[in-house]
């Protein structure tokens, strides 16, 4: 057995409060080394009378990747107290004691070192992960408010093209987009069925894509106004739509009146602790183009990337924290929005998102807090920073599997359990997942066009825990390379529109509501992946209620494996009965609903053999 | 090689920011099992330009284990963002490269990835750990104050003993020991040479060891008063004494006002939600005897381990974190104390520290924190809860070496490493480090009465980063048993202590003090190891400065290695001179100091030669 590769660390995504009454524990081993695992566990102060590490409790093996197997126990102490350690069993027959002093032989002398065991001290609810239960039951449409519609001509900014001019809109291009497109449209984002809406920066900025903020306070005119997007939050709320919007806190545009100050006072500006200047004077971006403030360079003060146009705000700063915390609470307090979406959040400091978790959930107290971060992220979803990241980890793995197709099946699930792996089950539930955004090529351009593909993988990324996100345009079969192409205006000629897609994406976000709880929280279980035929089959399972999902992303056909009886197909995409069998083909999926009421089979069984006994002993009784 | 074995976690004891312009990467491999390890690292916003993924910088291996190898770098990004990833090549030559999405092959296809890089998005100096520069520098002196000395007999209890008229004191004795007798006896702890104080509680409570608080802003009567207290803390500091008191906040005694209130009001007290109450009417304890409270078994409150006379404080309920956080900075404000130890710190909520944590430094910045956790304790060592924990971990594998002698000297080492690894190196600087206190037996007894090995041990404990504690009575010869034989009264009578152990201590504190740099922040090699001999060489080392140790645990007399030349012995204990060599006895240990001046030996070398060239040129010169 590789003991050097076992792996666990208390107090984290390996051991956590998952709801009251559930503390989940996980350990890592090197994949397929190990035969079983188990916990030995108790109350510290008890383990000398009660030597409780004599009775280890199964973990399960609830998730493999190329290089590890994962075990889990969902577990209980009733004193809320917790030591525990592992006994675990090679596949060589060697038996160890796991602890959080290391590797020891399985032998008393070791097992009942008290200081030896790992611990929960005490479990308490106010440190543990907890996010708002209507994150995870949601379905996203990300708008870009330049690009969906222009409701309003009369707030155009000067120069704005016809919609949907320019095949290919360049960088400075503007359209005209509004909040009163969303406002107008706000029926067809009903019917559609999503219930939360994504909208990237509506605060007055310089660019279209407004990330370069001047002012927090007010909504782009371009846009509209304040009480505009009061309505489209009313709006939104009575169809039970929820409204994230984007705070753009790593950095300001360079209008903004505080970097403005700084370049009129230079050493004497009032606001030159806001940012992180290295020299003075400072450098003068304001005069270049869009296309070359892009790549500035080098300037002499902290910029978001190398972008000479976002100067880094400090917010180290206490009045940089307070001007930032009253705008993160300004927009719940005044206009309800349910939901912060946090830009470049890894660049800010945790002292700082701290502090927001703490401000912002005060007063709302389901509120959902995301941010925007692209590698690991444990640090920021302990509990008290974010609920949830952009998942693009994980959506990645998705993509490289059934676009870019340089995973096999078995590596697909390998990327999955990693990721799934890296943070607790209740973040897992609420994680924002999304195969394409404002910052990524347009997932039908990712897909080579081909159509039926993205609708796989669409399907594939639905079946997953997480909240899925649709980026405008998708559900109308809409197509866009790198930014700006992917930014291109929605297509509202329903001629244009690729109605076969949107009736598809309907009939997904319905399947997604339909089973949400399974969806959600179930297990996932990988029972049938083929490498070398591009087949995919695994169950989603909640008590005993489950989803059966298999995927063909082979040439040829394949025969799905036996169904239970009793599973009834409940969704699919180009599979053909034949017979009784039914065959997938490429870029099909099917995906069956069943209830395992084995339990209440067997207890019928037993009432009615308690029945047979009685009636023969009541026949005895009147023979006799 | 053993890739499963390949460790790495962003954001933690293996990436942190040290201090400005320091930022320390560490990697955890399989021991003896990886040739070398690179770190590839640059702006991640650059990868494209620089491919700075082609220049890997060599990690050093720092630390091995019986199970692991650790290798580390100090690394500087001057834009403060670091994408970083790892190149690690095998005793077997294979080569890969680590990443935060698993390990590849080391090829450019997946070295050009920007997403699979580990990062450090923005080093934030707000978020890094920081601890008082002081906390390194102290040598500590634990003082039961009930056990120390008594100076006012007027404030003795009802039924106060003589001092130390009973060999074994039980559970219930008082002896009268008081602050006068502190405050009358600080001559004697200047002298001695320790500049921290460590008061077990002094509050208002019941019990001798008085842990069962009745009333956090008192000074218990049997000890005294605040004026006397203040008086206390201003002598301590006149000489350079830091005060450190105990703060007992996982739980009151049965006598406090607001556990009387709950048994007598029931449901309608005030502070039912003080506690954790599982049904009413409470049991009622108060009527036991000491011994009998100690094991009353389960109550029907949640209790400090099942010792029914100290509730549990519901530290969630925003009353009782107000009610603690006034006493935390009351303290500070009104008395000055420079430290808090917090008892059963590991079983209060994270929630509660960190505010606690904010509160009491906005006071008084350099205030230590010291959490009483006997397991790892990482989430309490962020930086933003405790500054550092009583190291019982790291000590008990000295005591295991040292006393139980169930170690090896590499088991030894390995034991150290592994608590070294588990925390950053600006925390391991302030780790509270102790050999016996009032919950151990004490060290005398522990070693046998053999004294030549408790200096020994000692000396050990003193080489070692983490400020030392000794506790009351262990520099004069005392010893005792487990709990209550190790609260013997303070022997003050010169006859019966041990002088010559009072000498050695004394010795030990100002070689402490003497190289305190070196120890606080030197490296650790341990360069010979002999498990056959029980022999024991390392050194201490920083920039070209260094302190070379060798301990000899064997029945037979030990010869030494080569000693640099000029390297000077500064401390020893049984080492015979035997011609040119040095000859360490059992239990024996020699202490050498080094400066190698081997680069400003290369200067003077240079300067003579470019003095010799200039003369010859002059002299050919004249020749001419």
């Amino acid at each position: 057995m590789d003991t050097a590769a076992i792996y666990h660390r208390a107090e984290s995504e390996y051991a956590y409060l998952y709801e009251r009454g559930h503390y989940h524990i996980r350990i890592r081993t090197k994949a397929n080394d190990v035969q079983s695992v188990e916990l030995l566990s108790g109350d510290p102060y008890s383990l000398d009378q009660e030597k409780w590490f004599m009775n280890g409790k199964e973990m399960k093996k609830v998730a493999s990747t190329n290089m590890h197997d994962y075990w889990m126990i969902d577990t209980h102490e009733p004193t809320k107290r917790m030591a525990y350690g592992f006994r675990v069993i090679g596949k060589d027959g060697i038996e160890i004691f796991y602890s959080d002093q290391g590797v020891f032989p399985f032998e008393e002398t070791f097992l009942s070192q008290m200081n030896f065991y790992f611990r929960v001290p005490y479990i308490h609810e106010i440190d543990a992960f907890r996010a708002p239960k209507w994150a995870g039951e949601t379905v996203w449409y990300q708008i870009f408010p330049e690009r969906f519609a222009n409701g309003d001509p009369s707030n155009d900014p000067e120069g704005t093209l016809p919609w949907g001019s320019k095949e290919n809109p360049s960088r400075d291009d503007f359209y005209g987009g509004d909040l009163r497109g969303v406002l107008d449209n706000m029926d067809y984002l009903e019917d559609l069925g999503i219930n939360g809406i994504y909208f990237t920066p509506i605060f007055k900025a310089h660019s279209n894509h407004k990330y370069d903020t001047i002012d927090y306070k007010e909504i782009d005119p371009d846009f509209g106004d304040k009480a505009l997007f009061k309505k489209v939050v009313e709006e939104a709320h009575s169809r039970g739509i929820r409204i994230m919007i984007d705070a753009v806190f790593n950095h300001v545009g360079i209008h903004s009146p505080q970097w403005l100050d700084v370049l009129e006072n230079q050493e004497k500006s009032r606001y030159k602790d806001w940012f992180y200047i290295h020299s003075f004077p400072v450098d003068d971006v304001a005069g270049l183009s869009t296309e070359a403030l892009e790549n500035v360079g080098r300037v002499n003060y902290d910029t978001f990337a190398f972008t000479g146009h976002m100067p880094k705000l400090n917010t180290a700063n206490p009045e940089v924290q307070e001007y930032l915390l009253d705008i993160s609470t300004y927009w719940i307090k005044e206009f309800d929005i349910d939901a912060w979406r946090l830009d470049v959040a890894n660049e800010v400091d945790h002292f700082f998102w701290k502090r927001f978790f703490k401000e912002t959930t005060a007063i709302k107290e389901d509120l959902y807090i995301l941010g925007e971060i692209w590698h690991s992220s444990q640090n920021w979803l302990n509990g008290d920073e974010f609920h949830a990241v952009m998942n693009y980890a994980f959506t990645d793995t998705i993509e490289n599997y059934f676009f870019k197709k340089f995973l096999s099946p078995t590596r697909l699930v390998s990327g999955l359990n990693s990721q799934l792996m890296l943070y607790r089950q209740q973040t897992t539930e609420v994680m924002f997942n999304l195969l394409d955004s404002h910052d990524t090529p347009r997932v039908l351009t990712k897909a080579g066009h081909d159509k039926n593909l993205v609708k796989s993988a669409m399907a594939f990324l639905y079946a997953q825990p997480g909240a899925p996100c649709m980026y405008y345009g998708t559900e109308i079969g809409m197509d866009g390379g790198m930014d700006p192409d992917c930014r291109k205006c929605m297509i509202w000629d329903e001629d244009k529109q690729d109605h076969d897609m949107l009736a598809f994406t309907k009939e997904l976000i319905q399947f997604r509501k339909m089973y949400s709880d399974i969806l959600i929280s179930g297990e996932t279980e990988w029972h049938d992946v083929r490498d070398d035929e591009q087949f995919l089959g695994f169950k989603r399972k909640l008590g005993n209620r489950e989803l059966l999902f298999f995927f063909n992303q082979d040439e040829e056909e394949a025969f799905l494996p036996l169904i239970p009886r009793g599973a009834k197909k409940v969704f699919h995409l180009n599979d053909i009965a034949d017979g009784d069998e039914t065959l997938l083909s490429h870029n099909g999926f099917s995906v069956f609903y069943y209830e395992d009421n084995e339990e209440e089979r067997k207890k019928r069984l037993m009432k009615k053999r308690d029945r047979a006994k009685k009636r023969k002993v009541l026949m005895e009784a009147i023979k006799k």
